[in-house]
């Protein structure tokens, strides 16, 4: 039987746990270990006796892992995981401060140069496929506008600023795409569009006892940056509710390529995510680009990557025969 | 000024001339000439400066031609010409006859071996975007089903046995998805679909003058293998009507996999092609992998290839630094 690839999780919260759920269907993987900072024993992973360990022994796993799947945040965890674990494992991470990217990269591929090891960065649906998509459609239609739209999805930056309101209990946001705004650029318009132009924020809110609802929703609807820029929607609901309806986490959207072809022909290219889990399937597309960094490894590459890098061969499980022969 | 990849088109139908419109719009790209198995000064390319040059002449163009992208057919052209011509050039194809895929890649993977060229096989919308769709999502989401639906589009084949029958003059047949079977889908249900119970057929057809309307649609509605499936529906319309409104080639279609992450969560992938012409597309395809043989050859890579061999970073005419920092 051909061995499986060890995968590590480094930092478990919502993304460590899609995490662990996604190498469970794959069959060519074992999840290893996870590495928290908090006590291990704190930490409530998906199968109980799923190995658990402070990050501070996570060197010490050098030669039992494969893969460390890096699930800490863009803001403070990943730019100093990351190139510090890349100089003792392939790993994998979805670094998503866009700015800081081209920064991130560098810092990551000194370290996997010298160490030897595949580093993928910037992985998941946005950077991530969202990303392979605009690529692939640019060179295909050359001649042509990309539109990104988000959405229905919970934003948690925008749920958190409503949260931090005084009087507000609790709240979510869900990002919406506006549905005319797509079907200009369906319809071939090639619409200049801001991100306001294309989508618009619908807030559940649960008040604090006493709060004024009208004066919640005026500094909803008028915060800058979030809000005032946007068609905003605010409903009042209850506790329960909220807990009731509004406790997943579902995202996704659409690349849009809108090109023309030959004398005036117009061409039209989607990508379309609907998902039920943002963590869930962020944390699936991890878990195939791991496989893709052990396979790259194996063949002798090394350094940062994104997946720019990436073929379809290194992501798949199957054999390039089996791919040829069931998937063309 | 960096040197622009030279580019030969052998063959000269619908599909060369999409090559031709494609490589105008890519500026890294120059059209060096056509090759025709037919008289030379008889092709109408779409500049009328195009080089035309007969097939016999082909092998001399070798140090000036640096992708040659064939553009004939995959009944009996391509299975000669691309081994034949792989001895020459960097090569892409759009070899689609599915059956023979494996045995037409170890040909060519031969020739091109010896000759150290890049030769990218069975490239275009499908065979090539919808599988690498169908990889990528089976990728990421292991657990769940895959569903291809074409349309609406002109088929080619369904439009040459309606035109066969005695009493008929013209007909186009499109093929349409069948949008309740798309939406069962789109809802989670994974249901087990034919061909036939994912696509309807609809025909238009020109009468030779006294046919009998009646007998030509049973005839149509009842053809074995093409018709006798589906639910297919047959209008008769004027040779004006005809021209005016079905002389295009439109296609596209969608790769759609629903899958299942975490417990039971519902993840929706959709790839969704809307073409205004079949040909064109297909063409701006070829070119586009035109540019990654090309650099592949340069880094030193050889053999056959298929669409899963190649990386979006040497599909784009961008830098690594530029896709990092503006599509990530």
């Amino acid at each position: 039987m051909k061995e499986k690839i060890r995968i590590g999780i480094c930092g478990y919260g919502n993304l460590g746990r899609g995490v662990e759920y996604a190498v469970k269907q794959q069959t060519d993987m074992e999840l290893v270990a996870v590495f928290s900072r908090r006590d291990p024993a704190s930490v409530q992973t998906v199968a109980p006796d799923t190995p658990k360990f402070s990050i501070d022994e996570i060197a010490r796993f050098q030669d039992n892992i494969d893969v460390m799947i890096l699930c800490g945040g863009s803001a403070t965890d990943l730019p100093k995981q990351t190139p510090m674990l890349a100089a003792y494992f392939n790993t994998i991470d979805s670094f998503d401060t866009h700015a800081r990217i081209p920064e991130h990269f560098d810092a990551v591929d000194k370290v996997a140069q010298a160490s030897e090891h595949v580093s993928i960065i910037s992985v998941g649906w946005d950077p991530g496929l969202f990303s392979i998509n605009r690529v692939l459609a640019e060179a295909v239609l050359p001649q042509g506008s990309t539109y990104t739209f988000w959405g229905k999805g919970l934003s948690q930056g925008h749920s958190d600023a409503i949260r931090r309101l005084e009087g507000v209990k609790n709240g979510v946001q869900y990002t919406l795409p506006i549905e005319e705004a797509v079907e200009k650029v369906r319809r071939g318009e090639q619409p200049e569009l801001s991100t306001s132009e294309k989508h618009q924020r619908e807030c559940f809110v649960v008040l604090e006892e006493g709060a004024d609802a009208l004066i919640i929703e005026q500094q909803i609807k008028t915060m800058p940056d979030y809000f005032s820029d946007y068609d905003t929607t605010v409903h009042f609901i209850s506790e329960e509710e909220l807990k009731e309806n509004h406790s997943s986490m579902p995202h996704g959207g659409m690349v849009m390529r809108s090109g023309v072809t030959g004398e005036a022909t117009q061409q039209n290219f989607e990508f379309n995510l609907n998902l039920g889990s943002n963590p869930e399937f962020t944390g699936s597309v991890l878990v195939a680009y791991a496989r893709a960094a052990y396979k790259m490894k194996l063949k002798g590459d090394k350094g940062a990557k994104t997946v720019f890098d990436v073929t379809l061969n290194d992501l798949s499980h199957q054999s390039s025969e089996e791919l040829r022969k069931n998937y063309l």
